[in-house]
């Protein structure tokens, strides 16, 4: 079956309707486009658990601040609809600016606590414009489940928490983060980097993955965490870190030592050249019993 | 068929999942409960036009002010059900505040613009309340069409917008204000009143009607016809007067002189006592053609 690809709110609401009358379970896979193989993993995932894949692409204005790169941002529409069709996605939802935001449009979703820091701190309002964007996407293809990916770890908190507190009525699922053979965590935005930066950038997943090895080893001392991730990340020049830190894994509260058996992540944000790239580990205490 | 009577958010979209299966059309009927002919009459409307009429009932704290009623805000969750049912109410959906903003809930929905002035200028983030509840509301129901009171004028305003930008798939009913036979619009605060105090708050009708007179009479100056508002309303002693505005009904403006062309509303607060009472008048022009 071809990808049919929706433009209207209304229609794509129709179509769900539809697809629900017929008992179809219909799973979401929200993107900016220029997708890559982290979003054809996520497509793949929404088809194993449903019947009927949507995949939306859409460059929200309104998560980028008035300094980032909204007009640059990549593109490539009919490669995004055959990586789309390939991975398993019946429908793509490509809205335009004007449908999904037409004249008149005032209406704002914030989420507070969790969006104040790291990334939230260094791109204010961006996570505004993520929970209102990811809330209309949601009532406009009305999904059962919804895929994210954890490489944007601190949205995917947002969005769970979103999706709890306005009862939004879909199972949310987190997948890992697709990485380039050599590590670094597969972006639309590695397309900006130069092959010098290309290689550089391979720090930032070793960072993770140095804090990663010593929490196994049983460090549990968040400074140190933290001096291992900037330690790696420095050991290259020209590297502008934003963040680098270690958090708990869900509320993202910074506790000077952290305790046996609870969940930690590493969430690291660095421009390398003026490529801003993002990356995160998240380690979890063993089962035991 | 006797009221049900609903806890779980859950089970509430549950429920309307069936009844979307079975292709009912599912009409809801927001309240914060101590119903009167008011209310009733907007469950008579819902379920002329719907299969199976739900009426909430939540007094939502999100909406109330520090320093107002909500802690003695009037309840009587018996004859709620039973004029619930009378007017034609299948479902009264009644979740407790801890189902509603369980620990941790953290999200609030803005509608920018019109909840700025005359009630979101006294009432601080009340309409930040609304938005956020009526939300939930709607995403717990899955409504086809929902129904709110003209009474409140500004909130209906909100609304409108708000199912727009989110792309809530309902379809939003405005019915008139309901009102005694005095002219006092019908409010659950009225029980507030003393037996002067209700003879007093007469003026507020009559002021929207000397108002709407004038307008029908050709009067367009916004600060004659609001003029008229305070006069009516001055005429008795001991009434605190928030507001009494005159404005475009669509955009809330307040052009000094009104266009032919342009629908008016009338928009009043006042504090008769320790009692806030609202009341409003829309006039639109003649249709010619």
């Amino acid at each position: 079956m071809a990808l049919e690809i929706i433009r209207s709110i209304r229609e794509m609401q129709s179509i769900a309707d539809n697809l629900r009358f017929d008992k179809k379970r219909i799973g979401v896979v929200p993107t900016m486009g220029y997708l890559h193989d982290g979003h054809a993993s996520l497509i793949q995932a929404a088809s194993d658990i449903s019947d009927s894949v949507i995949v939306t692409l859409f460059v929200n204005p309104k998560q980028f601040a008035a300094h980032e790169d909204l007009s640059r941002y990549p593109r490539d529409f009919d490669k995004d609809c055959k990586i789309a069709e390939q991975a398993g996605a019946h429908f793509l939802f490509a809205p335009s600016d004007e449908e999904m935001y037409p004249n008149g449009f005032a209406t704002s979703i914030s989420i507070s606590g969790i969006t104040q820091k790291f990334e939230g701190f260094f791109r204010p309002s961006h996570f505004d414009g993520v929970a209102t964007v990811v809330t209309k996407l949601l009532l406009a293809t009305k999904p059962h489940i919804a895929v994210f990916g954890q490489k944007d770890y601190q949205q995917t908190l947002v969005i769970k928490r979103l999706v709890a507190d306005l009862n939004l009525d879909v199972e949310v699922y987190i997948k890992p983060t697709i990485r380039e053979t050599e590590g670094l965590a597969m972006s639309s935005r590695n397309v900006y980097l130069s092959e010098t930066e290309r290689i550089q950038s391979l720090v930032i997943s070793q960072a993770v993955t140095d804090a990663y090895t010593a929490v196994e080893s049983g460090e549990r001392n968040r400074e140190q965490l933290n001096t291992i991730l900037k330690t790696t990340l420095l050991s290259i020049e020209h590297i502008e870190i934003e963040y680098a830190v270690t958090a708990n894994a869900e509320t993202l509260e910074e506790p000077d030592i952290f305790t046996e058996t609870e969940s930690i992540v590493f969430l690291i944000a660095v421009k390398i050249g003026s490529t801003r790239l993002i990356d995160n580990a998240v380690w979890n205490p063993r089962q035991t019993n």
